[in-house]
């Protein structure tokens, strides 16, 4: 576990992004001059198409940066855990590799999704006492940001994995979110007690369990609180959390569709398009919080970050400066110490045949 | 059930609207006009509040209607069971005994949504062969509406009740929309074979074994392809149903919030936005598809049609309309008949004790 005058070294798996290396590394070059001078970063991908990049830069000439070289990418199209156990050289193989034997701290990732969740559970494991990954999301909320998780990582979720989905979330919303006691809420139909269904009735009494010594637990809340702000962390098992996700991405992309479509259907509406143009922009950024440069795969031994496979320089600037913020502040250590503190209250309930020992 | 020739009696809970029992008179003052001249309207609640605004209005003076006193009115805060057992003279109450008696065709309310789903459910039952009623929604999507169910009546959905669902969805779709051959997706995480949870594995098969006959299924979609009209009944359980419904429609909120602030930012922006207002005004329009007055709790032994808390006289002119359109063309028998061609089909799964009698 890393403490302030730890290594840093952050492997990045160059290759993936719709753009090609060359955003990535532009983003990298954005981060150097602001990131701690510890710094180390592996580029693994394909030494032909990083290296030119590399040398034409006088920002990246400064760095302390490797370039690692693997001959495959994974493609977005390919199957989670075929991907992975298929393609041994492949940039994301690779930078799982160093990761795992400790070359590497934590690793940035703008490819395929599945096959950086399967590789990331086979190959790195999960922390001390964490039975499944979870995939963490940051989102625009009415007045600040929050933190949703699961997005997709577990679509089986038992209550024992939606609570530590709150521990993970909660420490992740105070490195990334910068809050001291985030509030965490369970997400929903319906907020009266009995209403639901079994994994929320049982998550539910074990987050309450826990409120107050491990967490902050708000209660529950429903679908049309989510940005609402009414609490920092919103958990939800795997499955519902990824489609809320992807429909509410969708949705937003719709929105901006619609309204692009309205405005250029006469003259005037485009004449007052162009004098407001600054407020659209201004739209996009607001929903669109690729500034905190992905989603982390949290709960396992080392830092995991999926950047967007659209994300830009600026994205992977973000992306880069968050995971050495994690590297930084010792989150995997918390993590443990969370986990260990609720399973010690729990016990008679994950273990109920312990409960007269 | 219905025929063209049938009597067309729509029972209408007149009070729970936001704006009281007056927007609702307006908007039926608005469809008598249109509707068959043999439809009939029973208006439910305090005779009170209802009979001034009646006998003020010339169209409705002319219409075929009855005024039928209830004292009562179920709040929004209301628990389900418990306010439709409680207040048995609330205008929902009663509307939903003159429905069950036979002597109205279909009910209307724009009152608590649990309340509705719970009364309609223990007062009317569902119809031969289906298990559990689901409510259903319709949809801005990028090139036309589409609908999604279950929205959230029965949110411990099995695969049958899946099924159902989809059999429910599109002979909606075929009233509502228009559509002959509408197609049907289960929403899930993943498209591949294999993703997703046992739910869906389990739905999944039984929806293609019905695909061709019952149904026209196209398989599996994610949240991303909900607005992208690959399908016109996305199905899914209630739980999740209702999540997503109401994360989108709180997300259209937020983002027409931030617009709103951004527009407002600076006297250019202000004088772009004045110029530009019909392109705000319609993509309301087009994001808000309350035209269509209201989702339906489908499944029941009538037609049971849940129109928004925040109607306007357009929205409830709208569910008048579509409450109509479904008693004259027998969507219910056609339910139950592709309920019937779907066990008989299903059934070595459904009962596999009898398998090889």
């Amino acid at each position: 576990m890393a403490s302030p005058e730890a290594s840093l070294t952050l492997a990045i798996d160059a290759m993936g992004g719709d753009q090609g290396p060359k955003e990535v590394l532009e983003g990298l070059a954005l981060a150097v001059e602001e990131v701690p001078r510890s710094a180390k970063f592996l580029l693994v991908g394909r030494e032909e198409e990083i290296l030119p990049h590399v040398e034409s830069s006088s920002l990246l000439a400064s760095a302390n940066l490797k370039v690692l070289h693997a001959s495959e990418v994974i493609a977005m199209s390919e199957k989670p855990v075929a991907g992975i156990k298929k393609k041994k050289d492949s940039s994301m193989a690779r930078a799982l590799e160093f990761v795992k034997d400790d070359q590497a701290d934590a690793l940035l990732s703008c490819g395929n999704t599945g096959c950086l969740m399967a590789g990331g559970a086979i190959r790195l494991r999960t922390l001390d006492g964490v039975e499944r990954p979870a995939l963490c999301t940051i989102w625009p909320g009415r007045e600040r940001y929050f933190t949703l998780l699961d997005a997709g990582a577990n679509p089986h979720a038992k209550p024992i994995h939606v609570l530590q989905n709150a521990i993970l979330g909660s420490n992740y919303a105070r490195v990334a979110l910068g809050l001291v006691r985030p509030k965490v809420g369970l997400l929903t139909i319906g907020t009266e007690e009995g209403k639901g269904n079994e994994l929320i009735h049982e998550s539910h009494e074990m987050l309450k369990n826990v409120h107050g010594s491990v967490l902050n637990y708000a209660g529950l809340i429903e679908g049309f609180q989510i940005f609402e702000n009414v609490v920092d962390v919103v958990v939800c098992d795997g499955f519902v959390g990824n489609i809320v996700l992807k429909a509410c991405e969708s949705l937003s992309k719709l929105i901006g569709t619609f309204l692009d479509e309205e405005l250029r259907r006469n003259a005037l509406r485009k004449t007052g398009a162009l004098l407001s143009k600054g407020a659209f922009r201004s739209l996009k950024q607001r929903i669109n919080p690729e500034q905190f440069g992905g989603a982390p795969l949290l709960g396992l031994r080392k830092h995991v970050i999926k950047a967007h496979g659209s994300s830009n320089r600026n994205h992977f600037c973000g992306a880069i400066k968050i995971a050495l913020d994690l590297m930084q502040c010792d989150m995997l250590g918390q993590v443990v110490a969370d986990i260990a503190a609720a399973n010690e209250i729990l016990r008679p309930e994950i273990f109920p045949e312990h409960q007269d020992a």
